[in-house]
């Protein structure tokens, strides 16, 4: 689940869930570690003529690090990502306006039995889609008998889903089903043919999250470009590793100040390699890192609401206002 | 509430409230004690040779606050943040519209008291869904006792309201309550189904109003993106206490002026902590800061207007043109 | 009225009208007049050591003007309020489709005070709705006397207006008076429930464009966005009063040419200042720019259109099509 | 129309019609033209000390030429134009989904010259309103007269439509006949009011292309940021006449090599003004470049296409399911 | 089609297919062998004196490199290039909802006939279609021959539509086939006019699809910005050819060290030049690329998902629920 915080900047800064820290934390050691390596070869293996011609290569880094046009890739690449990881959020489906659309349209205890059958299908539906797209859900899903063991599916509708074969994929059976049930309740005149209309429109647009997210898991953000942005990001702290070097030869010392850790470099880091990740944590949202929507929790909300819409609130209306209408 | 302007720049620069001035104004005076009892320090504390090491450190200061590209870090965040926070706004509902399908379709006095339920409900729904993202609505309807008190619920739908459990939230109760009312002048012919297909249309984007402003509550920016602007825009200026420091050894003093005042910085505070308080502000657009949305104000507005349009207006017809249909 | 140009780049730069320079000039002429007084006084006032201690300021401030992202956030202000202005524009309410599908579905002559009456209504509407967030429509409507004398209101229509009391604002009457003749109709069977749908949904799209206009008027870009922008702008001319001076002492005149006319200044103001009026301007509008959008002339162009295709236009068919239909 | 090209981008680079080197042409070679006449002015007009002081100028104008953000001015500009100029190509207005809704509600060979009257008023509707918003077309059209020798309109038509008096524009009267005729149908009971709805959505949305192609005619990119634009290229390479000379007094030419080709600046042209050029055709799409679109090209395309969905294919069915449903 | 990989940024770097390595491989080795080839040159054919000289055209070529904004041309562009790419996929017709609402209003087996011939005809309208624009999908169905043995088109179809003679394209016709077969069904009362509304919309927005992708082909990102782009990256790398170049004169030897091997250079080709192919690949989707979308494989998908949709999902509902409606 995204993490969830007031604004607060102060208090912002020392949180370690979903954080920068933990974010940048490996990357940052490794760092450090492959720095002062080097920082002591230099030192204790170099004489100082050898040290001189070592300020040359430092030198060379430095300019050579300039040369990465750094903050435009990353903002370009992940102003891309944002967009596409808010899309994908508006793309989870929610069955309340379906549910609703068959509260008005489909009333009376006569029918309690269809809503909630139409309410449980949402839930199967997500359940069975989800789990083509999620780490999180296929893990509470691992295999189609789990659907009925969470009393999502009958054993019937276990048999007919599992008997059919569809080397193409077959997540929508269950949006089939509920159409297939509102065509029969048009069939039998419980409803007319624009109540059957307002009721597909709900029904389409509950699908078409899910149709959504498969396109979206399908065509990725194209690899050349992750590639070109990984590549820079990490080959520019490459570089850096040797051209924020302190130059220890007697000459350079003399020049300017010699301070043994990297401080800018971190700092860059923290923001580089965070902005980095920034990227990297939202082209997947449906993995399990702390900022992933929690599509399972989704599913028990939905189930739950869906539920309640079927049932208790179908028909619940304050009496004040319905004895004056029967009057 | 947006503060209101017109665009007379000159006049502009003049205001409080919302204002520039009163957003940096802390963070200014904090930058100026630091970097005063640095100077101080400096000027006071340190010997020439030290004072000499010290400029080393200015420098080197200098240099690294030139690897922050704090306008591109900026740009790309708060461009986001605009984006999201304009698409907040418009998902605030109003129920204009959907009063007005209800007048067209609900005629005469005999259906006033409908017309005004619908209309009561609109608001109460209102005050329900917006108490649980805006914390001035909330500290307005603390409790749902408070909507009893506030004549936007009946006792009786007090007593359904809080009977109804709902672990996954219930805001949405008031609007099925309109869906329900629909329904049952559907059922008893008032209206036929296209005319709940147009009811319903304006009912459901009502509704989807408060969904989306729960969707943005709920699923924010990422935090590491939050932070890594943080960090970027206060850790350049934290380098800039040293990094802007004036250069006070003797052979600094020879070859530039010496100047005891960071005006420049100043001057960068005034628009990178200025750029980054337009991000913080637009973030949260429900809170209580000046620029927030009224969303109190709004809820007045909404439920004279919905009356009014329920009551003096459903049927208000100049008579010239209706004496013509008449004929 | 946005000034209308082709695009021939030779002709384009000497207008005058909505010009750069039209713009510009004002800033223009008192950033000379402040250059040249500093320059005089540098000149005729200082001794040859004050002279260089001077340069050393000029100096100083040519660095320090570095240091603002001048184009970063420009281009990004004005990215926003060009989005917005064109947004705002997409808004106008055109009554053209609300005409046409009255035409459609209200014909014959025996209906031809109908449709004008929704034709003079849905120009009182825009006048009535404009003279809240236009100067000059309001300028031309400063009373609601002004819309009766103008035509678009009758004194019967004046009396209900005026009589009806709306502290949170009336401005959608007409449109009710419209929505409420249509009701008419569909009660009286001159319309079916379809034919009312189709003509709502236009009067509500017409309807809408006013709503939005209200929106727009009503949530402004945030005043600290603005306040930065304007600030880094203008402050980077002050500190270029100093930082663009010919450094005239003799040392410095020895090293590089010495010239008394800024130049490159003038031509940073150019587009810089340019840049920042044309945000200015579209921020608002429906002012009384030379860029503003016309809405008086919309105005009588609407209210002559939707006569015409209430009148004229409502029932026209060329006869050879129409001899064919009736045999 | 907009130049078809594949993408392979060797030989991309040897182009002439719609490229960058037929656009950039005549700038480069009024660049060379003034470039060499300063050359040979300075090299033989003036003396050593003149040229040291020419050199002193040369200097001053290469450092001006960092002060023009040109890059960014670019990037922003031709964003918003190229949106645009998309945006307008959309707008253009196909009859294809009109006329297969006319087949499909306004069947059998009864209705022929009523679906054929409708395709011949949808592209009379085309040549009458894009005469209003491009050249080609108006070549095309020069006079009403024009339309009836195309055989897009009969006499009776031309008569009505000349007399039409209309001081705001009258290009949507076809459209309006076309809808008179669909409410004829309507009223004599051929189609429904269902099917009335769907014939009007789809004449409505042929017809909304044209009105916005009018608003984007109308209301274009503001002249101050066009001209903004424009001077700043322009002012640029102005600016490099003398900033990009070489060095020709004897210090400078000891210290560094003298080339007497603006290679580079050759170089910056190509894209700077082959940058801008992009901008100035796409703001103008409906002109007679080579880029622009084919307006008559798809006037013909259309009236062919609206002409046979009309007669060969509105009954069209392969004898097969025809066979089947009969049975 | 794009290839698909998991977010490991790890694991990533090491992947051939569609990866940046296969792009800019030939790139590289051209650049490589230049250089060396300029390197050696230098090396063997120069004396000291011209050495010397040659450095001076190396320094010039270095500061020549800096003129060109490379990273600000890619961003823009590849900007507006991976936009399109995305609203391209976006507009790939799939018949899934239009085989649902056929399912939904043509229902019992008296009527599979009918459905199957729908579901037929969808796949054979997308074959049609793409080959007009996908490399691929031409090179499967060369001829109109290719479509009947594949059993997308029977012998009778085939010459309903090789005979009919069509100038301007005729790739529209089995979707005009399939709103005659609606008609048709309409006409014989099988269903009314809101079912044929509803039907008629799947059928509609499945044939925008086809329609959007022959705009996209038609109408190109303009020539003149591509060559820009490709002009400014190449020719960036051709001034790097000798900017790039150690100084192998003895006096810049003695200064800075000497590296013969262009690390700096390498790593620039990678991400510019890789950020170049992102997008020359996104460019021409329906290519033969690693990156291309496999229409093919859509092909196949539909035509198995829209049969299957006709026929053993199309009255399929579990029997426990269609007991209960029975009853």
């Amino acid at each position: 689940m995204t993490i969830t915080y007031d604004e607060d900047f102060g208090s912002l800064m020392f949180r370690w869930r979903g954080s920068l820290w933990k974010a940048v934390l490996k990357d940052l050691i490794a760092f450090y570690i492959a720095y002062y390596i080097i920082l002591f070869a230099q030192w204790y293996l170099l004489e100082e003529q050898q040290k001189e011609y070592f300020t040359g290569w430092i030198i060379w880094c430095e300019i050579g690090s300039q040369y990465i046009p750094l903050s435009f890739l990353l903002g370009f690449f992940v102003a891309v990502v944002v967009a596409r990881w808010w899309e994908q959020f508006n793309y989870v489906s929610w069955p309340d306006k379906m549910m609703m659309m068959v509260a008005a349209n489909i009333a009376g205890p006569e029918h309690l039995q269809v809503r909630k059958t139409i309410a449980r299908w949402s839930s199967l539906q997500s359940a069975i889609a989800w789990s083509g797209i999620s780490e999180r859900t296929l893990k509470r899903f691992p295999t189609d008998r789990h659907l009925v063991e969470s009393k999502l599916m009958t054993e019937e509708e276990f048999d007919i889903y599992t008997n059919l074969e569809a080397p193409h994929g077959k997540w929508f059976v269950p949006t089939m089903w509920i159409i297939n049930l509102l065509k029969n309740l048009h069939q039998r005149k419980v409803i007319d043919s624009i109540q059957l209309d307002m009721l597909l429109k709900q029904v389409f647009s509950f699908r078409d999250g899910f149709a959504m997210l498969y396109v979206y898991d399908w065509i990725k953000i194209p690899l050349v470009y992750t590639q070109v942005v990984a590549i820079a990001t990490y080959g520019y702290f490459i570089i850096c590793l040797l051209g924020r070097q302190p130059k220890i030869d007697e000459k350079s010392m003399q020049k300017e100040i010699t301070i043994m850790f990297p401080i800018f470099t971190t700092f860059q880091m923290l923001f580089y390699i965070g902005w980095l990740k920034v990227g990297q944590y939202l082209m997947n949202p449906f993995g399990t890192d702390d900022d992933d929507f929690e599509l399972n929790y989704i599913i028990d909300r939905n189930t739950y609401i869906a539920k309640m819409m079927a049932d208790e609130l179908a028909d619940q209306l304050p009496s004040n206002i319905s004895h004056e209408l029967n009057v």
